[in-house]
């Protein structure tokens, strides 16, 4: 086992000598770094691309499913949609300095909270490369520095990423410790970097439960999680007029990522005892012709007996895969329970026309997003308007849901006075 | 030891069902329930001092320091003091429903960002009973259950406090679970009720530091802490009008609370060294007549040579008692990294008459509050208008600084389209 305590310790000081001089930077400063952040990943696709086959060979050769495969691809549309993000985000408005309240208070003391960078995030991801120039960009809008540790399989794409952001940084005159990929990809430096509190001020895991179980445990860091989404759409009684809808949504939900491999892809579909008798073998039918497996409960299988009987312990599972599983439930009150217990508080949808459904459903659901009458699919940075996403938090501190670039900003109180004693 | 897992276990689920009752509550019937706990509070001034006398008796008994006596001490003054911040809850805009941002995106998708309750906190704190009444009218306010786990020293005074609020959340027709103060004072509770992340949203341990430690290490649930006070007061270069302000500051940070034995009483204060010759030894000076204990580096020892000397444990230490630590610093920016790399990052002040001085402080020191020519002690959650605070959080992620209600509420994305499909 290689001792990574220095190299360890090395790019932490880096780190937080590289984030002072972030957070007193002018947002000119860093939108001109962005910019040519972006410019480049759109003059660079021949070359990501080339580093990109590199993983994507090793990734055959390993036997990688293909859903997972697809998700390291860098083509042509994923490398011009990069650097769209790096765009947007460069366009948005600074979150750094901004006043979040401010009022004067009885005895003439002003008071403050204005926002102000984390200072040191370390990210820890696997798979999609692109999610490396989103983070590097989000982290560098709001100020921070950060640490990238992206995974094995996409090793060689994140390296060539990382140097046009490097280049970037260097040509508007900011230290490139600002943006630093862990270099190594041994795992045994993840716990180190976990424990370095002296130097990160916040972990982001992104990836599979393994990992975030990971980071939690050896963590001596504040962490915000980006767990499992084990999403459901619930088809309400009320939906007499959105047969099509309905029947387009669930489609979407479940098959318009490839493979279905996302965290917002629905594993769940939930239909009212009312609903179920008009739609469900509907809804089954088109998802079994798109290429799913459809498991059903006992009661679901009496409109659709094609279906895989389901077990106890489908409703917990994120399948992450083109499986979904079907069930017929009593209420709306039901339904909620059902997603409290053994979802995931990712994203959650309902269906319906009723008003009063849609309210009792978004009020009782305590997930980070839910959906009405739209697709889970949407429960994303970029849909949300955000430009791109470090994550989707599935904790209720902090952020919750799709983060963008001011959840990576803390504040702090400013107070002022004349000598005002208390 | 005692197996309290059936105890802890019915805690938990009642306090899930009374925080599902309280997140559907309209705001007048949380207020109603409020008013009448402050009128119950003014009201029982009587029986809440003869429980007190019960814990400061043993309190005497057991040798307990003398400020740690006062701090537990129910007076007339504190009682009016502890209704008056439950009615100054009451009357705030109810923080549930807020829609913190709203907007419609290209595609007609309507997203709105809306704040509800966490739902269960867990709040562990020690000796003033004061806080049962602030942290259970907080968690109402904020429509979540709270679990109060007070410390042993005060458990008569918390439980008659207890028993008022069950009264008034009774009468309001509110499940009384909504508020449970922990009955046993076994230690063995607090590592299980950590783990009960089935049933608690949120820690919030407030305490001497090794109750957070036990708290951090122990949990599997989101802790937020409020940790040590090393609070430092500079005096800048540029003090040449403010010797009276700067006099009073520094005495009123020391000693304005009784021993000096709170978060936001000042530990140590630094002088540039173009301050010191003429403001140290006047500070000092009315510091020790104050009955202060002043240590001093050896440049403040050239000003103050009836000063003890400090060690270097001295300045990374909170002393919660009538002692202050005294250094000469060369420049601004060596305060700064002084307060950076020693203090608690909890409240920091900069006494000045320079505009850059005080910008750059404030800038530069990451602390969650930031003083400019006002005492430390206004770092509090009455003094900036919160009505009272649950916490002062010396956590980045969430909340930083004096905690009110709204930081106990987290947020849904609530996403509405018309069979939107991505």
């Amino acid at each position: 086992m290689t001792d990574h305590s220095t190299y360890v310790q090395d790019l932490g000081r880096a780190a937080r000598r590289a984030g002072r001089q972030l957070a007193g930077l002018t947002g000119a400063v860093k939108v001109a770094a962005l910019r040519r952040v972006a410019d480049a990943i759109r003059a660079s696709a021949a070359p990501l691309q080339d580093a990109n086959a590199l993983d994507l060979q090793a990734a055959h050769a390993a036997g990688l499913a293909m859903p997972l495969v697809k998700r390291l691809e860098l083509n042509d549309k994923k490398i011009a949609a990069m650097a769209d993000a790096v765009d947007q985000i460069a366009a948005q408005t600074d979150p750094v300095g901004q006043i979040i309240e401010g009022y004067v208070r009885p005895n003439g003391l002003r008071i403050q909270k204005v926002r102000v960078p984390m200072g040191v995030i370390l990210f820890i991801y696997e798979s999609r490369p692109n999610v490396t120039s989103d983070a590097a960009a989000l982290a560098l809008k709001s100020g921070n520095a950060i640490i990238l540790r992206g995974g094995k399989e996409a090793v060689h794409s994140n390296r060539a990423i990382a140097a046009i952001v490097a280049d970037g940084l260097r040509a508007a005159e900011i230290d490139p410790a600002a943006v630093q990929l862990v270099e190594s990809t041994d795992r045994a430096i993840v716990p180190a970097l976990c424990k370095l509190s002296e130097c990160i001020d916040i972990i982001i895991p992104r990836g599979g439960e393994n990992l975030i179980r990971t980071v939690v445990r050896e963590a001596t860091i504040p962490v915000l999680k980006h767990f499992t989404g084990n999403c459901h759409v619930y088809i309400d009684a009320a939906t007499t007029t959105t047969e099509d809808q309905v029947r387009a949504v669930c489609v979407n939900a479940k098959t318009s990522y490839p493979g279905g491999a996302v965290c917002n892809a629905v594993e769940h579909l939930l239909f009212h005892k009312d609903a179920a008798p008009r739609l469900l073998a509907k809804v089954a039918g088109d998802l079994a012709a798109k290429g799913v497996e459809v498991r059903v409960d006992e009661r679901a299988a009496a409109f659709y007996p094609q279906g895989k009987p389901t077990t106890d312990a489908d409703w917990a599972e994120e399948y992450l895969n083109l499986i979904v599983g079907i069930k017929v439930v009593d209420s709306l009150d039901a339904a909620v329970d059902h997603i409290n217990q053994y979802g995931s508080h990712h994203t959650d949808a309902i269906l319906t026309e009723s008003m009063t459904a849609a309210d009792r459903f978004v009020r009782g659901v305590d997930s980070g997003s839910v959906m009405v009458n739209a697709s889970t699919r949407f429960a994303d940075g970029g849909e949300y308007g955000l430009g791109a996403e470090v994550g989707i938090s599935t904790d209720k501190l902090h952020a919750r849901g799709p983060m963008g670039a001011a959840d990576l900003t803390t504040y702090k109180w400013v107070v002022t006075g004349e000598g005002h004693c208390r």
